[in-house]
């Protein structure tokens, strides 16, 4: 709910969480961002196999830890604290704070906020990690500058955001964003989803290994075998990534295709969407120039041209830290109506 | 410009005019909508051969015209009109009212809203005809009781407009909505536009046609080209639709294979926006449900479940009229601030 308050004078610190299939991060934030630094950020795996509970509990422990360490080095109490923002994979339900269903934790319409507001004593709030990710690059991040952006994570699969003049957008039914699942190639390859093309078949991170292996059976010379003692089930994007640092010009050939998938879906949403910015994370970016030059030439070919030209395509700037930052943010804009 | 201002007692009628690349509409309407019927409709062609000025002088002229049945019918003065709306191909510069560059009518930097403004001496707003035609179903049309939808007009082209929050959406340059330029199969069809796999490559209305007599080439059997006396480059989407009517497989497959591009397109704009509402206008919708049902099954596989489940996907329901209509709804807007 946006209440429109201003941040009262009391209230110093925003805890950020970031819940993964994998990983959880949790960290503080000072109430007007700072210069983006998360005080006592802390990553571990997220364990989802050991229950519901036992993952409730880690979250817990793990925003009494970045409290403990906020207060330790910059003084002060616990009433310092404004909240807890909760990012976590969806769908959801904001209003309720309910995640509604999450294969990869194996929830269902589980009350995630409140347990944390509860144990915590604080006031919380949830929004899809995607969107915090999003969020917090415009926050804090690529897009502190502008009002409206998209941003794409590639990893495991590709998360999506969208902000429209400084708010994340969340559609009818918080389902918005889903960036990932935009069909390029309506008759291609099986996404995990079930279509068929989806942009995330393409260019997440094991797309890209499994098109680089795919060619390597094929017969394609390569150094990326070598990287991986031969194990080619052991390629990743990193190891593709690493092969074109090492001037393989068959992982070129693979990361230039990676950048003509991603540059059609790129295009569509600027033809759509005509923001001002798309924010690109996830490892793959590591890839720089081998990466962007290809993408934003593909997105120049396939864009409208007043469209394109109005649109910064970058690099997520906040590696590791997006989502905690985002879900800090969406306490605030939620709290207080302004970030 | 939104003022906010409310409508002023004293006017009671806006005109819509809606400037294509082959016909001109003009009409009026009163400034709360009434029923949706539009006054003094007059539809004539664009004739852009003979220029600029003869086709600003003809706008001018069906303005006029429209004015005159509105007060012949309805009483009053000519100071009973507030304004004139404006949907033109684009792309735009709607602050300066300024058509950008419109291959169709071959326009470069051209003044339209302040050539009709003060031939007529009334004020003026300029938009995108698409977007035009988007708010007009919103406005009076299928969409009179959703908040956030999205309209595409198949046609010579595939038009494209976004509304949210009751507002057109128009991103950072005025250029959002091009959704015929989606690409659904990045290695497909080269569209007009020059790039592969666009939307409008497909389902647009020339493309419609252009499929089914590829197939006829190719030996497919067909009453199509009966009805057309054998010459098969007069095969149009509406000569398809036809056909499906007298009961042809073939030309029923051609239908069934438009809906599953379509569809791949639709479900990537609910995926991505999440709204209430998918508009479809145009002459292939005369289809019915020879189109909806393969369509909406197409998107149901397709999208998210949450986001499907959320969405109305159904027919426009002003043919003819959407333009004229939600011109007027921009002038309105704009002028006044509400709808």
């Amino acid at each position: 709910m946006t209440t429109g308050v201003t941040p009262p004078a009391g209230k110093k610190w925003i805890v950020g969480v970031d819940l993964g299939g994998t990983n959880i991060s949790v960290g503080a934030l000072p109430l007007d961002g700072g210069d983006g630094e998360v005080l006592g950020l802390k990553t571990v795996a997220t364990d989802a196999s050991r229950g519901a509970k036992f993952v409730v509990d880690r979250i817990i422990g793990l925003i009494h830890d970045a409290m403990e360490v906020v207060l330790a080095a910059e003084g002060g109490t616990e009433s310092d604290f404004a909240g807890v923002g909760i990012g976590s994979p969806g769908p959801l339900d904001r209003d309720s704070g309910t995640v509604l269903n999450t294969p990869n934790l194996g929830w269902r319409n589980f009350p995630l906020r409140d347990l944390i507001a509860r144990a915590i004593g604080l006031p919380a709030t949830l929004d899809n990690d995607a969107n915090c990710a999003t969020y917090g690059e415009w926050w804090l991040g690529a897009g502190r500058n502008v009002d409206s952006l998209v941003g794409l994570t590639l990893g495991t699969g590709i998360g999506g955001g969208i902000v429209l003049n400084g708010e994340i957008f969340h559609g009818v039914s918080d389902a918005a964003g889903e960036i990932g699942h935009m069909t390029i190639d309506s008759t291609g390859r099986l996404c995990k989803c079930g279509n068929y093309g989806c942009l995330e078949a393409y260019a997440s991170g094991p797309a890209i290994a499994h098109r680089a292996v795919e060619g390597i059976t094929a017969g394609a010379e390569s150094l990326l075998p070598g990287l991986v003692d031969g194990r080619l089930d052991a390629v990743t994007a990193a190891t593709v990534y690493e092969a074109v640092v090492l001037g393989d010009p068959y992982a070129n050939e693979v990361m230039r295709e990676t950048a003509k998938f991603l540059g059609a879906g790129v295009a569509s949403i600027i033809n759509m969407l005509n923001p001002e910015m798309v924010v690109i994370s996830g490892g793959v970016t590591r890839a720089g120039d081998h990466l962007f030059v290809p993408l934003r030439a593909e997105i120049r070919r396939r864009a409208f041209r007043s469209a394109e030209e109005a649109c910064q395509v970058v690099s997520g700037r906040l590696p590791g830290t997006a989502g905690v930052i985002g879900a800090a943010a969406v306490f605030k804009k939620e709290t207080y109506g302004v970030v």
